[in-house]
């Protein structure tokens, strides 16, 4: 796989915008989510609206259930004693389980999948597609970021927000609402204790992890940005990516697989390469190494 | 799922064998391994007599990769270093990967799996087979224990150990010994910080975890034995379980699957039921109300 980065041009590489960017930090560093507005675009918007009012700001995260999800939100019981989610933010939003396939780009993955008739990725999110039925959808993979809903279908707002930490569970896709994903940081969420109540709820509010704030890239002056690029789903390069994943060359697997799930399928990020600041600089024409993403190797030492 | 649990028989639950029983003890608490004979008879052998010369203990967990493993063993880089296997534990082992299918019980799952003709359980392990080829191989999922090797197929010998912390890794499957997996703990291991190293070892041994001890639990006095059942996969009631997992009948679930992977299967476990004590004790009929595994509800709050 490194080599396959290695040999990437910038034009493998996108950069989310700025608008679809949340920073969520906490005291042990920065997590950053990309949002889907081509799937959830209600869902998106009031996201968007929710950051701008500092609304997550001194909140926490309230639950951890291993091999499932953690979640973050008011913790307040009763509705009187929420708060409020302040201007431009709706109370109530359409569930977007799934939406129409016309328009949407689906790069689609060659292998069997159970839950879907069709996967592969759309715009650099993991989705399910079924033609028959014109339904596409965000699959629930590692770092997946969806909005936690009660019994009716349209009763999440976005304010509760959920993050996979486990095993995919895909029985949710098309249940919920999924949001986005994680690009960077889910080892600041993935080794959070684990809560010991019901659904891995904290059973009190000291074992809770403070928010300190959850911005929008955009909103966030520029010199405390984080520069960031994620691999295109759409290039050849990927794809060539894809099929060293399905069957590896590597001396060390001794049985090719011939297959990918889904959510297996790394999607490496890097910090964007230098740009030249002047002629004399002679600045390198191949890319800053980029950051790995899930090592592919064994459990050998070596 | 609690319905159907709250409704087992005390024949729907087996009790591991003690020589097949691993405690794992942190400074955090106790982590249950079940060692499977049936698949890797030689790594499960050497293993037994590894934990019988107290082998790891005193040792650590050297590595945690997010989304991948943790791993415990002999941290030392140079062999001349290495702590010696001591008594009845050999150096050398045979790869096993694989076994035949012959003798070895199988409860196929009714669902399509891009790794494996065929997916089920056996003695209580997710497993894969292919009648064709006559292999039958443990599967890597959440919670899956396996012995590290380097790259030549047998240069494992069951010292160094892994745990599935994430999404399964089933490109493992048939490269590399499954020697078993865990029962319960699990939220031991997947919390633990991620190594900044390459494959997630940790850059400085005061950043690795102690392990107190790793015993047998035929080794360990009984009254610090803990009682364990777990959920018979070869039963009418595990077949309901899964059947009312694949199509959730719950009103949350708005969309039904009519699959699942076999790793979102849960396996579970509980505390095994009093024993009556006296006649006049009048012991419930019931059994003890069991630890519920992974909870398959939503991310709401309720």
């Amino acid at each position: 796989m490194q080599e396959i980065l290695d040999a990437s041009q910038p034009s493998d590489w996108r950069t989310p915008e700025n608008k679809n960017l949340l920073y969520l930090d906490l005291d042990s560093g920065r997590v950053l989510i990309e949002l889907a507005p081509a799937f959830a675009p209600a869902h998106v918007a009031n996201i968007r609206a929710l950051a701008k009012n500092g609304y997550w700001n001194g909140m926490s995260i309230n639950r951890a259930q291993d091999n499932f999800v953690v979640q973050w939100g008011d913790p307040a019981q009763e509705e009187k004693d929420r708060k409020p989610l302040g201007r431009g933010a709706k109370a109530k939003l359409p569930a977007e389980f799934a939406r129409k396939t016309k328009g949407l780009p689906f790069d689609r993955l060659p292998d069997v999948d159970g839950w879907a008739p069709e996967v592969g990725f759309s715009g650099g999110f993991p989705a399910g597609r079924d033609p028959a039925a014109d339904a596409a959808w965000m699959a629930h993979c590692y770092g997946a970021v969806g909005a936690g809903r009660d019994m009716a279908a349209d009763s999440s707002n976005g304010t509760e927000l959920y993050v996979v930490i486990g095993q995919s569970p895909r029985q949710l896709d098309r249940n919920i609402t999924v949001v986005g994903r994680v690009l960077q940081g889910m080892e600041l969420l993935s080794v959070l204790p684990r809560g010991t109540g019901p659904l891995g709820f904290y059973e009190q509010p000291s074992q809770r992890t403070p928010i300190k704030s959850i911005r929008l890239a955009s909103e966030v002056p520029k010199k405390e940005r984080v520069g960031i690029e994620v691999l295109r789903t759409d290039t050849p390069l990927f794809a060539e990516l894809v099929e060293a994943r399905r069957n590896r060359r590597d001396e060390w697997y001794k049985h090719m697989a011939g297959h990918i799930d889904l959510c297996n399928v790394p999607l490496p990020t890097r910090a964007p390469p230098p740009k030249p600041v002047a002629e004399k600089a002679k600045p390198k024409p191949r890319a800053k190494k980029p950051r790995s993403g899930a090592k592919p190797a064994g459990a050998s030492k070596s």
